[in-house]
């Protein structure tokens, strides 16, 4: 031995030892389902986990065993990710909103052993029960079985005295599993280990993703149970934060949240700030001390971007995935931000931001993966990532999910800028082949929801014996509004290529959608599959 | 296998294989001790890093093998340190500050094999060329060995193509050596890993540290030789930052690179802002673009830290050492910031801050080491710390330098207040025992220099058969100055206890002082040795 630096594995363990020595009093609010609010703090959070811990090992999980979550945001569910950890578990956090047929399968094959949930997740609990073959043990977090007050969780940890210590393990041991929701076939399972989540915890500290520091007061709206809720509750013990959870996603309740505990940093989809703003335009109430807002899960609109920069928060446009655990790319300000107007500006958050060390990103030809395509700004291709929390293998599988270099296919689309910004144009599956071109789905909506007639629209491409495909336009028209194919095509035609112009307009009731809210393409073209073009 | 993440060591060539690809256009600005400037960028660092690595594999550089730099801060020092680990090797900066002693004793423990120097040390090389009996090549950063004009770094690289990939290894080999200045015996080398390296260089980008993304604009004064110039080469690479390096630390010089390159973050001693006061003082000069300051390396007097503070510039007063990589703890705002006076920010500021995630800190008790003194913001004793980025043992040495539990004793003496700031207090060395009771030099010290006739200040303990020790202040008037020694009790009167009052004070010419600037307690002691106290 030369010399050496000291050992330390990444243990994601050690973030709770330290948000709880060094944060310890820093509150961690709930507001809960039926309006009550509680608070805890960084060591309060610590002794329930250490808790849970004993009481987990008293059950008999042994390290590796699949412990489930299905619940929304709250203090308990934040210790339940320590304690499931903490003894050498691996914490399986369930979509509520997934179907019965993915509820099932996913428990089954994750073989979860218990299963801890909210009380406003009983009926479903119920229902699934009897299809839900490894679960042994059933607690409820705000609640009791037989009906009376108080919480199963708080009298099964209260059990216990907390004086124990972490289960020890390798670094490169499971730490927590999400399944994605999957578009075909069943839901896979990322395995996340202790090492890749602590590199994606640290990572997220930096100005360019959450900018946390000891002043960050987070109100999560990405719920726990969706994408790891982008590494949140590991980040924010890293910076010893304070947290402010909410039970529902109701935008009165998150205005007066923010409001009154001084909340500065908020991530979510965009739904939930669209939610917020038609709140805040009924009310008047404005955000007073918000100044920076994650935004991901979907593309978010311009005037939602531009509203909340011209109230002065920094907004990150984040792009990732289940499967990138979920950091891959932030909408961080470029080196020259403060030359740019504000329109250059809007221009830039529009798109999908750039890497943080760690994570690498390509764009490969859809016809042919073995070509890399330039990073030009043109060039639109299958975009690939790799990096230390990305997935190189779904929990179970036979074969690996990436090649021989490590390249993990997302399945999204998008150009790559000089600059390294990403631009997602759309899903792999969902971008019609015409002549030999791409035309992107996502783009024909986006400009056809510009129209003031239309309240949806989805592109898909429908089979064409000259063409491969054409794409055709299916909208769904705002309650009242009339408009035709003809004048909406005249709108499109404003701001895209004559040859991207769908074949045929199709006006329906309803467009289907998946359980994360996502229009379901799949679904749509089941609806379509024997459509025929009129010049076909 | 269940599933996995992907497998990602911990080299430090990933960071500048990002920061070319990701900021390859980023500026790194030298203006050299001649006065020109040149201009390069991460592309051409990482290009030139290449070109090195295979002139050193065709010197017989291995995996392993310690290259040397004797140089000041510049684009090419930059590019050594890259092209150094990038061969595998470990890079050995050497503190050109040092006593010829030390010099000759550090490279040849080292066993470097090759010395990169600046013109500037040019007769310090032939100095110590005879001495030195392991180093087989010498090449200068900024002059050729027969006076001619330009460089023959660039030269020696310049022979070579770059195109070649990083030497692989493992996360844990080393990759950089730093020694200490060492108040007592000979300088002892740290090693620093990849790993650790790495760690410490994603975690130095949060807000609380060197608050760093893209639109960084980065002029460390602190010397790339000085503790790995604490980590910021490794840190801007991650980010992708600006770097502006003047190979001269002239404030003048300093003050318009900052205006001129639009610096907003720097780092340096507090010497450092002294001269750059004095600077602005004297010719009007502002610093328009500055707004994070790293201050470290010594304490910073409080009209320092105010003067910035009061000029809009955020402060992190950190402390850290070469065996803690250096990023020990930093003054980063607390969570209730805002609702403190400004008096009370400065009273924060002025301690050493707290620590981030990884590092841990305890005091123990100055006799009884296996004592844990409680953080109570009194109870002062021995500082220990452990984490990732801390010293484990010393190059070639034969033993830990941590106990069981891998703490490390740093040698400082402090007092950790309930919210881990930490406020440090002296050296274990130089504290004075008096009665059983500890009296801190440094608290003196500080007292005495607050006396409009005092230049500089130090006090020692002196034997004494009845307290053990007390406390003596050797004093160096301002020229002109006059003072006697009871105006000088009196006026220490008003700030510490009575019975830390020296039992004498001496005047004296001057004051020893080591290689890195410290006052030398040791070799005060020893010009005191003989010395007796009136009553002992």
């Amino acid at each position: 031995m030369l010399g050496a630096m000291q050992d330390w594995d990444l243990r994601v363990t050690r973030l709770i030892d330290h948000a709880a020595k060094e944060q310890g009093g820093r509150e961690i609010v709930t507001r809960w389902a039926d309006g009550s609010e509680t608070r805890t703090n960084w060591a309060g959070v610590r002794q329930d986990a250490l808790k849970m811990a004993q009481a987990l090992r008293k059950l008999g999980i042994k390290p590796g065993d699949r412990v489930a979550t299905l619940a929304m945001n709250h203090a308990r569910h934040l210790v339940s990710w320590y304690g499931v950890v903490g003894a050498g578990g691996v914490l399986h956090t369930v979509n509520p909103r997934l179907f019965d047929d993915q509820l099932e399968y996913i428990a089954n094959h994750a073989e979860d052993q218990v299963l801890l949930y909210d009380a406003a997740f009983a009926p479903l609990v119920e229902r699934m029960k009897p299809k839900w073959i490894t679960i042994r043990h059933y607690i409820c977090f705000d609640g009791k079985p037989d009906g009376s007050p108080g919480s199963e969780f708080e009298h099964w940890i209260g059990a216990e005295d907390g004086d124990t210590d972490w289960t020890p393990g390798d670094e490169r041991d499971p730490a927590m599993l999400c399944y994605t929701s999957g578009t075909t076939g069943n839901p896979k399972g990322v395995l996340y280990e202790h090492r890749s989540t602590m590199l994606h915890a640290i990572t997220g500290l930096q100005p360019a993703i959450f900018d946390m520091d000891a002043t960050t007061v987070m109100l999560p709206v990405v719920p726990m149970f969706h994408a790891a809720s982008w590494g949140l509750p590991w980040s924010g013990a890293a910076a010893g934060i304070k947290f402010v959870f909410s039970a529902v996603n109701d935008a009165a309740v998150l205005c007066d949240l923010m409001n009154r505990e001084k909340v500065t940093h908020s991530a979510g989809v965009p739904t939930v700030w669209l939610a917020t703003f038609q709140h805040m335009d009924a009310t008047g109430a404005t955000l007073n001390t918000l100044r920076h807002a994650i935004i991901g899960g979907s593309a978010a609109p311009r005037f939602m971007l531009e509203r909340l920069m011209k109230a002065g928060i920094n907004v990150a446009h984040a792009w990732g995935m289940t499967e990138t655990s979920p950091i891959g790319t932030t909408g961080a300000k470029t080196f020259d931000w403060d030359d740019k107007t504000f329109e250059e500006q809007l221009d830039i958050k529009q798109m999908q931001g750039r890497v943080p060390f760690g994570v690498e990103l390509r764009t490969v030809d859809l016809d042919d993966p073995s070509v890399v395509l330039p990073r030009d700004g043109k060039a639109s291709g299958a975009l690939q990532v790799r990096g230390p929390w990305i997935i190189k293998r779904y929990f179970k599988a036979e074969a690996e999910a990436v090649d021989a270099e490590q390249w993990f296919d997302t399945g999204d689309v998008g150009i790559l800028h000089p600059d390294g910004t990403l631009q997602l144009t759309d899903r792999t599956k969902d971008v019609i082949k015409s002549g030999g071109e791409w035309i992107s789905s996502v783009e024909l909506e986006n400009a056809a929801i510009g129209h003031p007639a239309v309240a949806e629209a989805a592109a898909i491409g429908i089979y064409h014996p000259k063409w491969d495909e054409r794409p055709i336009l299916v909208v769904v028209k705002k309650p009242g509004a009339e408009v035709s194919p003809d004048e909406i095509k005249a709108h499109l035609a404003k701001s895209v290529a004559k040859w991207w112009l769908p074949d045929a307009v199709e006006f329906v009731d309803a467009i289907p959608h998946g359980a994360t809210g996502k229009i379901s393409k799949k679904d749509l073209r089941d609806q379509f599959s024997d459509y025929k073009l009129v010049d076909a």
